[in-house]
């Protein structure tokens, strides 16, 4: 029951009102991979420089991780994303993009890499969201995206939209997308295209999961210390996918659990900077807070 | 198990992308005391003017709402709001507001007005709240407040946040006031002052729950067709606030409960203008809504 993931691998410069690192790691398939990896073996298909070192890649260590999708290019230098957060931590503001190794990534899936349980195509042009999609056999497709492919791409993304079973978006981008500021009508909108179900990230407020026939809204985790967003987006694709891949049917009750266990997932990652805390984390911790958010959200039936 | 309302009954000037209304009946002890009848009877103290007929105030006929607290002032005019929204509903621009009655409102309870389970404080001048608090013997006191009154009034608001049990407020509200951007730490710091619970209202992200013990988030309903935003909060206050006076318990069980109950009732208000849908609606679909709430959150234990 694999996955296989293919996004970046990147370092990171992340400025916040609680601190300042300059380089750390980071990119979609990290944080993907990290997360997903606790539920079920992960295909990492990404690319780095030589400036990637086998200390960097340490995050993988240790973890159901299979790398042999990691090419690395010598004499080149990894994707790099420099953003700040102000108080408003909802909003990054990208204060430099460096694509380095990622303007020439043309991913060719092997065999492994095509018969999997899931496949993610974590943000990326969408007509190289879609080529990849072309050579997987896997049974769930899943697909995140961003506002600058609706803004500049379009028409790309609408066909890849077509060809996958589950997009995860942000609340703003279903707006941006559709031109409908109703978010329901706006997802109905999306669904019309052809997938099954459509996750809306909405930040702090957590995530609304809208299929033909059901609406699941989960809360994000209320932290009293969130030190670093960056990445929580795509750890929770990598906690809702890995549960997912690792169940034998995707049926509204897995679908559930795989939002929550997502939403505990992106948790962890912003109450420390880059994968600091996913690193430490344990399938226990997991458990643990995946109770909280029974507690968080449980209510009785009218008595 | 009754209640009390201290509030306004006014008229309202409303403007949303879906339409217009120039006159409809508004105020926030109005949609409180429809909201609060559906489970417990209701005292409502108020103020209006002549030009508010019998034919207006029908809203309160064959309710559980008791009227001798709605004081007539012959030869004025009643509380005037004017607003407009765009779309996004979540934020009401004032574009009138004439007290006439209002004025010289200062609330005198009677026997029964004071004796109650359950007294809402709705928004007003925090030293008016703190003078009918002081009238009152109620088990369960909750108030409402506003931006306006945290920038020109935070002592006396602070002063009658002391003295209160639970503090129903807007999230931005809550960073106002404690200028602490975390939401739970600044939850913390208000509940420090003395009420036992904080109920953070996030528009169409539904609600928060905060006490010493636990933490509760209730999504909205996710509505297709939200037509105005007016007296939801309001609604909520009422739905929560009726159903809890109702109780034998205000224990986190029942808590939990009447947060649903309040949200039904607001899901309800939006859906037409002024209390056109609250007037419509029985406890059967209150009661059908509620199930769908439970639709919309429930998941299962991990597998």
């Amino acid at each position: 029951m694999s996955i296989t993931v293919v996004g970046t691998v990147a370092f990171d410069a992340i400025e916040t009102p609680f601190g300042k690192v300059d380089r750390c790691i980071g990119g979609s398939a990290t944080y993907f991979s990290v997360a997903a990896s606790f539920f079920s073996p992960v295909n990492l298909v990404s690319v780095i420089g030589d400036d990637f070192t086998e200390e960097d890649a340490a995050i993988f260590k240790g973890r159901n991780i299979n790398l042999e999708g990691l090419q690395r290019i010598a004499g080149a230098k990894s994707f790099f994303w420099s953003g700040k957060y102000d108080f408003d931590l909802n909003v990054a503001k990208t204060l430099d993009t460096q694509l380095n190794v990622l303007a020439e990534f043309n991913p060719q899936l092997n065999e492994r890499q095509r018969n999997t349980n899931a496949l993610f195509l974590a943000n990326a042009q969408p007509d190289l969201q879609l080529a990849v999609k072309e050579q997987s056999s896997a049974r769930i497709v899943a697909l995140d995206t961003m506002n600058y492919w609706i803004r500049s791409a379009k028409d790309a993304l609408t066909r890849v939209f077509r060809e996958v079973d589950l997009i995860i978006i942000n609340e703003a981008e279903v707006r941006q997308y559709t031109e409908e500021p109703n978010l329901v009508k706006g997802a109905r909108q999306i669904l019309a295209l052809g997938a099954k179900t459509l996750v809306i990230k909405r930040g702090e407020y957590g995530v609304l999961m809208v299929t033909r026939d059901a609406i699941f809204a989960a809360p994000a985790y209320p932290l009293e210390n969130v030190f670093d967003p960056t990445g929580a987006g795509d750890t929770f694709a990598g906690g809702f996918l890995g549960y997912l891949a690792s169940r034998s049917e995707a049926n509204d009750r897995e679908m559930r659990r795989a939002i929550i266990f997502g939403s505990v997932l992106a948790s962890f990652t912003v109450e420390k900077f880059s994968l600091d805390r996913l690193r430490e984390i344990t399938i226990a911790d997991i458990n643990e807070r995946y109770q909280d958010f029974r507690a968080l959200t449980h209510f009785e039936d009218a008595g």
